[in-house]
């Protein structure tokens, strides 16, 4: 059997593990097929992990997969689409079987926790790479952009921001820590959890939203441009992560917090009459500033002054010179 | 101006380039929102290109692009689907202003002859590397899957297979010819025609059908496997391009037709009452064999007895030792 044929055999297994609803053809013939219900839209997303760009080359293939169908999912979260399925387009430079059930059981436990299903992909020999390309459905006229956030309204965000920018020296090997505190941080660094849910409680609620890749207040300024309003950056009100403060103290989790990326939480603007409905349901919701008229993103100082932060977009794994 | 915004820009001028029917939401946001007319499903296919292996690492972008967009579009054209649009996934050592405007034109070159909408993508600094995914609509139960053939049919191909796999060493410059047959080989190579309008033209017609990348036999086995049956190839019907011949002679050229790759026609199985109305419709069908019980591909020589052809995939620009 060749090498190939025994990627195509993980994989085909892969796509069978669930019904697949909306997945009319799955894998195996010249398209996929997808089926939405009256009145829905499709939501689709691009995302390439390139081998020592966005994570270490030597890194475990579960690991690898299944973070890479994390992030990708999550934009599917950010828009509050419900997934359907993916493709994967993978290059390796070799195929060795360990390494690729390790990546098809990685993917499997990822698409288990998000309800995707792999309907496609292609599979080449070159340097390694994933490209996945993710599928969701949505009520159409109900998804979420990055578009319509208001002045007067609320600055959200779903969680504890920083937490996989603090884990990146663990990821590393570059430092060691205690089990309770490195496994959560590790965890939301290889297993980043999209907030599907959250993302679909938003829905007629949130008026812009986006998951938190490149660090908070880049990815903000991605909402004040699309939008045409300013946000307003309140540190007073930042929440940080307990297991982070433990790892690397206040001061470097605020900056994890501010400009770390790669936590794929949810960041989005809300009419301040959704908050506490939305909070007694129990979703993880922070309240970190507000938006304003006017233009880019601005952060307070515990008193409330204007400071300036380094904003720079967080460039993974390793600096590409961008 | 940083490189990455560059790129940015070119691809955001690419995708406004049409009104992009079926395109709800573009390029720009977290997800693009494709809308389908009611009744009809969504295509999708991945394909990924990879320097050195699937083409030269020193080809012109423009061709590079133009090529790719037509090979992705070409798994649209073999269900009958009608193109919608497209994310490119590239993956680039560096950023070269000229590089990329040439990507730039040959997507949209492409982009405007197949009538599709660039949606979304990601660009990563790493080896170079295009992954596209194309998307398509097709009513319900009308796709052009590769499971239908049933005995008693005919197989046919949209045109002159092999010219692609002719056009190889002209394309590495390992050959020269004369324009009038080097042009319209090196065409068939870098800028590959989708035949969407045949493969509409034959949905609840051809029982099967795909398109042709790793060789007519090879790619016929998919057929073969899928549907169930037998698939007799005959050598006295097989159709050979006039200028493949004039470059490598007829026996070559048959070897090119049967066994060469990355030519983007369709192989397809037809009840044989509808071949003449859409012959006299004007579309280039050659009918090469017949569909029969049992399994496999078998060559016939011109005496109608089997040969044991080198039956072996196409390996593209370069074998890769799978």
């Amino acid at each position: 059997m060749g090498e190939f044929e025994l990627i195509r055999r993980y994989f085909a297994a892969a796509s069978c593990a669930r019904a697949g609803e909306g997945v009319a053809l799955g894998i195996g013939d010249d398209c996929a097929l997808l089926a939405l219900p009256p009145g829905e839209q499709l939501a689709v997303s691009t995302d390439t992990l390139v081998a020592g760009v966005h994570f270490p080359e030597a890194c475990e293939s579960f690991l690898l997969a299944q973070r890479a169908l994390g992030v990708a999912v999550s934009d599917l979260a950010a828009m509050g689409a419900t997934p359907i399925g993916f493709t994967l387009a993978l290059t390796i430079p070799s195929a060795d079987p360990a390494w690729l059930q390790g990546l098809a059981a990685g993917l499997d436990r990822m698409a288990q926790a998000c309800g995707v299903r792999l309907i496609g992909g292609d599979t080449s020999r070159g340097p390694l790479c994933l490209t996945l390309t993710v599928f969701g459905r949505i009520p159409a006229g109900q998804a979420l952009t990055r578009s319509g956030a208001r002045a007067g309204e609320l600055l959200c965000v779903g969680g504890y921001p920083g937490e996989a920018a603090g884990a990146l020296p663990l990821v590393l090997g570059q430092r060691q820590a205690a089990a309770e505190i490195a496994e959560p941080l590790l965890a939301r660094y290889w297993a980043p959890q999209p907030q599907l849910d959250l993302g679909q409680a938003l829905r007629g609620k949130a008026t812009a939203a986006l998951d938190v890749s490149d660090g908070l207040l880049a990815d903000c300024g991605h909402i004040a441009k699309a939008s045409g309003v300013a946000l307003l950056v309140e540190q007073a009100r930042l929440p940080l992560s307990p297991a982070l403060v433990a790892l690397v103290g206040e001061t470097m989790a605020r900056d994890c917090a501010l400009s770390g990326g790669d936590d794929y939480l949810l960041a989005f603007t809300l009419p301040a009459e959704h908050l506490a409905d939305l909070q007694a349901q129990g979703w993880p919701i922070h309240v970190i500033g507000r938006v304003e008229a006017g233009q880019g993103v601005q952060l307070l100082d515990k008193q409330g002054r204007p400071v300036t932060p380094p904003v720079r977009g967080y460039e993974h794994f390793r600096s590409d010179g961008d």
